[in-house]
């Protein structure tokens, strides 16, 4: 049968600025994985910054590593433990994978395992290929109405259903969204996929936008999701909150900010980050079968795995929204 | 009877430098308020603060205001709709008590009410006299094996409970106190009153106090309060505390600070502070009256309150730990 | 003033099947409250129940009651202590209004004191009639793209969002709800709202739902929301719910029932039942608002409050599902 | 080597009343595992409970069994992928151990994991032998100042931990404990290890001990741990606790019992039951290291593996209260 399998084509960075297309042997599924013939792969800012730069902080790209985290495809192999899947399921691949039961994961914190497995992460291999095996567990089963395409696209949603989740978001949260604040396009999107309001920033002080917001909605926001690791954004965050309420830190940027401490502390807002997402898959799957969410729409691009290169340099030049490579040569629908 | 009523002297702040002890009318309490006459009244840094600068922050001293919110007493007079307590009874007073049922009330969380009473907050008057009437809400009955001092310190043991709880400290929870670390007698009163280890912080950086008090304990500590408010513990606060856990600010220092804002994002750590309290009294009642809890040995001074100007120049040169004054005449006691 | 002032018709059940139309005097806003002016005013079950019984549980109508507690209306008048209501403001009215600062409204969870003001539970008169004053923080604006009838509407769906949230309904999470399952009709009108699957109960044991709910939802619920109170019913909910998950009891039957509850225990399966509600009005506005919750379409008959004893006829006989009588002569839109 | 290893003497049920003391062989880690010389090991009543009746509930003694799961030794190897334990490492056995990372597990409630592996709770083994493999992960290095008793017994005290936890206890808490208040030995045991108060039932109904237990404390109590699972003990945890409280399920009586679920629903008192625990050991290995909590003092019998039928047959018949069996010969120390 290994002779007969296809070769496996994987989009591999060397090191800082040198991507390449290249033929990598099929892997034999260990007893708790699944080999999967992968379908869609949505490109991530951090893939793009690997190429570029060969690192993000500490991570840093020593041996030739496959890109790709956003993920989905269908089971062809399951290895010799797994009872939940079964070849011919359609699943979507969550990237991360603890490698011990350590404090972090008994907890149901398992994002901040320092030894998790995590694809695209050096030293680990990510998922833009044609066949790639994963930890059975991290894979979910897709119900037929959601779409290869929207099984990959869960990996960005996870992001934001973490920090709605640490933040405390729920039917009825007023909340402010900081980070397309100086792009009018941007904000054009926003209030597309349902911002009530939306502002933008010229030359206002964080004060100012705070003012600004609590004007717009007619009280201060409860949560503030922060996306642009701005300084004056994060200040914005703090001083915009409601007392009690909560400032969520997506986006980063510089390692040290000047914040408004006592603003927040004497208000009780509370300040939280987080890294990458846990426990999110199921329920994304859940929003996305009841079709109450609409992310198809932010595919703007597709490219066959055979022209990843071409991709990679659309997603660089910040062309569209989402750009998604097609893996499957038999199957290049969303 | 009103003609046989004694006089009412009190300890009040004219403006900036200006303390004096005067008599003024003994109050009717309203038909929520119970009449009392007060036992003990704690010293707070922020009494001597009203009467050395005239203010706080915003809150500023406009008109004369009677000092003193950490007390305890006896009621002796009831309101016409009280009827949990009764002429007789000993209690703790909570010197914060909301005006409005508004948002933050509804939630639990009245301390954030923006219209709340607080005992020697401008322009409210504290209770450092002998005669004061308060919300029977908000005042809690004291078991007979708890002292009026004991009832009087709930006060400052309410701040502790709160900041505990906010960062979820619980029992076996590995706690860095940070803010006594520069001075060894502190430092020694720390360990005499509980602390397992104790670091003196000389010219170490952040980073590296954060490595000590790994090695101390053998893991990095889940939770840390930071009681200073100066930025290099606010820093160290961030890296000391394990992934997943909550720095709690309890110390105010300056408006803006530096904070290493990535490394607490990435790592979940989360930045909460505190404003007072809340629903901290039964908690604490019960505490003491459990004897698990020894705050006695605070209490190192005392003074009736003939001598209160005497007592206030004992605290603001810093002498002992916690000083009292003693208000009721006929029972200077603990 | 007074002289001009119209009459004030109300709803008032006398004892049990004793409900009569009649005139009372409208009132005068104390120092807290406002004065309204009624707009729609929904029947529920209880109302009916007084009518008919006179009584529910230890609740003993002994005096004439005026009904109502679905309500909305326009502020005509405010109390000298009311500064964010204004003549004018359209309102949604909280009935339960607690009348002291107990230790369950200190904790955010007013609806369990005791001493609770609660319109139209024995002795406490309802708002059915066209001019009641009532708490002002319990009176909450409405914005202008939500209807009066919504506004009177958020009284039963503030029962649906108590129950999520103590049962901890999020997005995404698979809901069981029992309570329509013997009635045809009635599940045709959940599916219509939103239900994806219904079932209709013969003659199976609470066993046998359970797996059927699990063979048609491909899992076990994480949550049961018990709208019945009936015995069987509450054994499905146990059987049924998801180990770790929570069971939560609406409907109210027989004081003592037999239920599995080893098997809840050892599932950790919590069980928790609602007393009406807390903290939902400005939750349920924010949803009203958005559009994204249609809750209109409940409304299947009108009545002018002139024709009230008709409307309450008419829901006696269980017709349709809400009966909203009208009480502003000048104003009969929804 | 595995010539000179020791013989492994272990206490094997093999069926109903059909105890042995046999040799097995000494197991070798695997990769993730570690290999431990035993010291000691409580004998717990369900220990007691399989050799009399070779089954609890839908759990079956099918093979022959090692008995025992409250255990602590000495790591003697460690498999290839362990990195944070040693030989020479003393170290407490979690005897739970998910085999799958399934739902329960992610979400940090591995205990409701339905693959988990538990020691001797049929098929799996136990540990009441010499030498003995466990999953790294689920042993826990003791301080010096904690013994290998004191770890053995981290065991049952992680059942009280949980329960507490479930519940919500917290410093402060008032806790109604149900279980022991048909024997006046066992209150008198109470007493001494730290209840308040103690009331031994004779025939009061349910509400009339609630009444009791609300004379005593002054109020009614937060939280009631039930730890016989009787009805009449059920019941009385509902009526005793207060509105807005919860009751925990420890005890494991009859299948079915009758409950006043509508006064525990309207109160919105919690009905919540424990399976065994999760995360307790890092938290009672920190209560046992800070001497803040005894319970050294439970063993009040001692015997060498040698004479494990005997110290069976003591325990079956209701001597002492925790029996330890020292399976080290080279060590029979606590």
């Amino acid at each position: 049968m290994a002779a007969a399998r296809p070769e496996n084509l994987s989009v591999v960075v060397h090191r800082a600025g040198d991507l390449r297309l290249e033929n990598r042997p099929v892997p034999e599924p260990g007893p708790n994985e699944v080999l999967l013939r992968i379908h869609s792969v949505g490109i991530c800012g951090s893939d793009v910054h690997y190429w570029q730069n060969g690192r993000i902080g500490d991570f840093i790209v020593k041996k030739p590593m496959v890109l790709g985290h956003e993920a989905s495809g269908t089971v062809i192999k399951v290895g010799s433990s797994v009872t939940h899947l079964k070849p011919g399921d359609r699943v979507a691949i969550e990237p991360g994978a603890p490698r011990d039961i350590d404090e972090f994961c008994k907890i149901g914190r398992y994002n901040l395992s320092p030894t998790i497995f995590f694809c695209a992460t050096p030293p680990d291999d990510g998922n833009l290929c044609r066949y790639y095996a994963h930890n059975a567990s991290f894979c979910y089963k897709l119900p037929d109405n959601v779409t290869f395409e929207e099984g990959a696209l869960i990996e960005p949603l996870s992001v934001g259903i973490h920090a709605c989740r640490r933040g405390g978001v729920t039917l009825g949260t007023k909340v402010l969204i900081c980070g397309a604040d100086l792009s009018a396009s941007r904000l054009e999107k926003a209030k597309e996929i349902g911002a009530d309001f939306t502002i933008e920033i010229k030359k206002e002080t964080p004060q100012e936008v705070a003012s600004m917001v609590q004007d717009l909605l007619g009280c201060m926001p409860e949560i503030t999701v922060e996306c642009s690791g701005a300084e004056a954004s994060v200040q914005t965050g703090i001083y915009a909150t409601r007392s009690g309420g909560t400032l969520v830190l997506v986006g980063l940027g510089p390692e040290m900010v000047h914040v408004p401490i006592v603003n927040a502390a004497v208000r009780e807002v509370d300040i939280k980050g987080i890294f990458r997402y846990c426990n999110t898959w199921p329920m994304a799957i859940s929003m996305l079968a009841s079709k109450r969410v609409n992310i198809k729409s932010l595919v703007t691009h597709r490219f066959p795995l055979e022209k990843a290169l071409e991709a990679f340099e659309a997603t660089r030049k910040g062309e569209g929204v989402k750009v998604m490579l097609k893996c499957d040569p038999s199957d290049q629908n969303p």
